[in-house]
């Protein structure tokens, strides 16, 4: 027998191999429970959180995000500094990143946007290093490729059980669909889940499983859900936003793809949740059904899944409650994350399978460039989300904006900031008019057949100018505050801080 | 313009980046069915397949498996050489793989178990170098370790659509959960489904998803579900068997874990599948439910689910039809993959929250060892499976078996391959006496103290021996043929050629 166990010790050896584990340890490993944590800084602490280190979130519960805040300012009290935050966006509610970040403990930011009081912050210098706002599905191709390293990622679900077996459609809270969650989960070190409700073992179905999750700690409240939609996604009586969802909705007939199992992506947007209405009356005459609604899931798009005009609702984000809750009664409203989203370098997004998109627009070039990020005053005011991912994939991407806002061009000769390069964008759609990329002349030929009457895009940019003037330019100085990345990852443009407020 | 665009281009070169990619080159690379292949051949050209590389396959169908044989056909035709084949696990029909090892098409094997032909042949040393016998948990570690890098990655499905979202429990061949493939397919470089049917974009639910899908082609056939069972699932009515299962089942009612929510996993052999009948008797005039079964799912684990006895199945492996059809229509019936059942390296592996597992044995020896693989002539006919994987988590892992097996001792001195290491089996349930591992004294008490009559170990192998005789000892050569991995990759035993048959 010695020589037996002689060999096999040598054999373990040979492959830098070593000896089984006693059951006595497997079992002191597995403790049920062992994932549990008394509170938030026992939590961070044993995440094994670090100076110097990246820390995620993600945003399904948008406006009513509770989960931000509360983590950032215990990782301040702890004294951590020097850490990189990503979250796949931030939003209004976490202008006290101010603070951390004016503290040191927060020296660098990825996320998709940047709004409110943070944002004219971040506009106006205070990051030592520019922020770096990315896409939706370029987020993920920044985790994969090994730029975007996660070590923490603080995930806040409404429910769980305790080996982290958790969904985002249950329990008081509902987030709905963790689309974005899901990508941390599987890349990050350390997945750390706050979460407000347990549930038993297995708790299923799954959107993040127990083999993602090494720490769990109950929290009174992760979110507040109602605040998920903030009033966006309301259906609009605006009757200019209604004008044009009407022109949309007739471009989307005589385009070319609207026929039995085409998909769709509209935004939360005023005019483009508009635009589902005018479609559904269309489809209904017509006996025409939708494959599937991809992107931000919104109530009006559940209304038109729930009457059977449209088969499936691929959802990465739930844009509102409703959206929330059906995730968990209507078994074709699939949740997929943002890898299976939009994901330029995953084996398969489901954007490249899209035929429209809807997409909104801050300013709009004669290039036909989207900028989705700065207002016309140079300071940044929004976020990339999935628009360049779905407008390079789609067949036919519009973009739908009035033609000025208050006394500011939406079409202008340049956009200050280029988030969705113009050769993407095949359609826009004004309440002053149409305007076609000259790339798309098989556009331009089924539009104007069906009777639509267009302009190019330099008429509808003199019209603009026309009622506005033209836009004074701004001038910028050569501290850039925010890198536009692609899906790609490619540095599409940069953000400079103004020199006015310099 | 020109210095902003000189800028960017810097940035990009700083950050080893590159220019964003056009919406022509993106719709080239994402056009719909560019992931279809006409043929197998064509598949396995696409895959980038080369000698010297590893192949991968999932053994859902058990005995009704096409694939391998299929694939290896192909690949031996088209002239590949010196591969490494990494099935999850092989059977008695995988013997044309004989010919594919003495062609030097496959020159090194991984797999949880060999049967029949092929594992005479390897016992018989035809492969160069030994085979590599894992745990299910274990593979999922080698494969995460790096150990076990898969190349490419041939998975049979009975559906998917035409961007890869796949599942096992639809169509005509189902082979129910996906468990072992998943991971294939979450870590294999080049994933290719053979699929029988398609379905229309978006399949839904997917158990492979598009994202992790390069290649599909349809087949003829990938598998048949009548044979997954091949009759090991029926219930037994051999006296024999049911006597150890009675028994078991009173061990179980009193080792101190029956108790409402406990949780279970039995395996497919006779003895093992009738405690479930004791059991459910038992449960039902207790009023106690469980938790949860995991596993490989057997029809007989359904039933007691679709009668409420068990609360939740986790399902790694559909071990017959009827398990396969139940995971499409009962909701709690929870597929997961190796990984999330029994990886002892993953961040949470069901096993843990095991209270009992009833193990089969070939051998059982005096320090409780466990022999799975090698008969008592040596020779290979078994596979390691779940054994070890559960049996050093489960709170009360219980051996059964006769006894005797014809005129060969079941309970020896020394098992001739060891397994699973004695110090994780804490019960053997045999026809002739029950004995506890001295390494519970808490179990010895409790079934002691229901009445429960105990033996020794020592006193159930000299009843054994009085039976058989004392089995000779087989003379092995040295060269090894197989070397058995324990769950964390630890070389546990060594398979040696036998000396009579060199």
């Amino acid at each position: 027998m010695t020589t037996r166990i002689q060999r096999i010790n040598q054999l373990n050896l040979e492959k830098d191999s070593y000896q089984a584990i006693s059951k006595s340890e497997s079992l002191a490993m597995t403790a049920k429970g062992r994932k549990v944590c008394n509170s938030l800084e026992d939590a961070i602490k044993r995440s094994g959180l670090k100076n110097g280190m990246t820390i995620s979130f993600h945003h399904a519960f948008r406006a009513g995000d509770f989960i931000v805040n509360m983590v950032m300012e215990k990782i301040a009290e702890m004294g951590f500094k020097n850490l990189t935050l990503a979250s796949s966006s931030l939003i209004d509610s976490h202008y006290p990143l101010i603070e951390h970040i004016k503290n040191g403990v927060v020296t660098k930011i990825y996320s998709s946007g940047i709004r409110g009081k943070l944002a004219d912050e971040i506009s106006n210098g205070i990051l030592s290093e520019p922020v770096n706002i990315h896409s939706h599905g370029g987020r993920v191709h920044l985790i994969k490729s090994g730029e975007l390293h996660i070590d923490v990622a603080f995930l806040g679900v409404p429910v769980c059980d305790s080996f982290g077996n958790a969904n985002g459609f249950t329990g008081k809270s509902k987030c709905g669909s963790l689309g974005y969650a899901r990508v941390d989960a599987e890349y990050a070190d350390k997945v750390v889940l706050l979460t407000e409700e347990f549930e038993e073992y297995p708790f299923s179905p799954s959107s993040i499983s127990q083999d993602q999750v090494d720490l769990i700690v109950q929290v009174d409240s992760v979110g507040d859900p109602k605040k998920i939609g903030g009033g966006a996604t309301r259906m609009t009586t605006n009757p200019r936003e209604l004008l044009i969802a009407k022109k949309t909705a007739e471009v989307i007939f005589n385009a070319g793809y609207f026929k039995d199992g085409f998909s769709l992506q509209t935004g939360s947007g005023g005019a483009s949740l508009a635009v589902t209405r005018f479609l559904a009356d269309k489809m209904r005459k017509e006996n025409i059904t939708a494959s599937f609604a991809l992107g931000g899931i919104t109530s009006s798009m559940v209304d038109l899944h729930e009457s059977g005009l449209i088969q499936k609702l691929i959802d990465v984000q739930s844009f509102d409650k409703d959206a929330a809750e059906s995730l968990a009664r209507n078994p074709n409203h699939i949740e997929v994350s943002a890898n299976q989203y939009a994901n330029f370098s995953s084996k398969g997004a489901s954007v490249e399978y899209l035929d429209y998109v809807v997409l909104s627009a801050l300013e709009i070039d004669t290039q036909f460039n989207v900028n989705v990020l700065t207002g016309s005053d140079g300071i940044i005011r929004g976020a990339s989300g999935g628009h360049c991912d779905t407008a390079a994939s789609a067949q036919v991407s519009i973009i739908v904006a009035p033609l000025v806002r208050g006394r500011i061009p939406t079409v202008v000769e340049n956009v200050i900031t280029c988030v969705t390069p113009g050769e993407n964008i095949d359609i826009l759609v004004t309440d002053h008019g149409i305007a076609v990329n000259p790339k798309r002349p098989d556009l331009i030929k089924s539009l104007s057949e069906s009777g639509i009457q267009l302009s190019t895009i330099e008429e509808l940019c003199e019209l603009a100018y026309s009622i506005t003037g033209k836009p004074k330019e701004i001038a910028f100085s050569d501290t850039p505050v925010a890198l536009v990345r692609y899906r790609d990852g490619s540095i599409i443009d940069v953000v400079y801080k103004r020199k006015n407020i310099e």
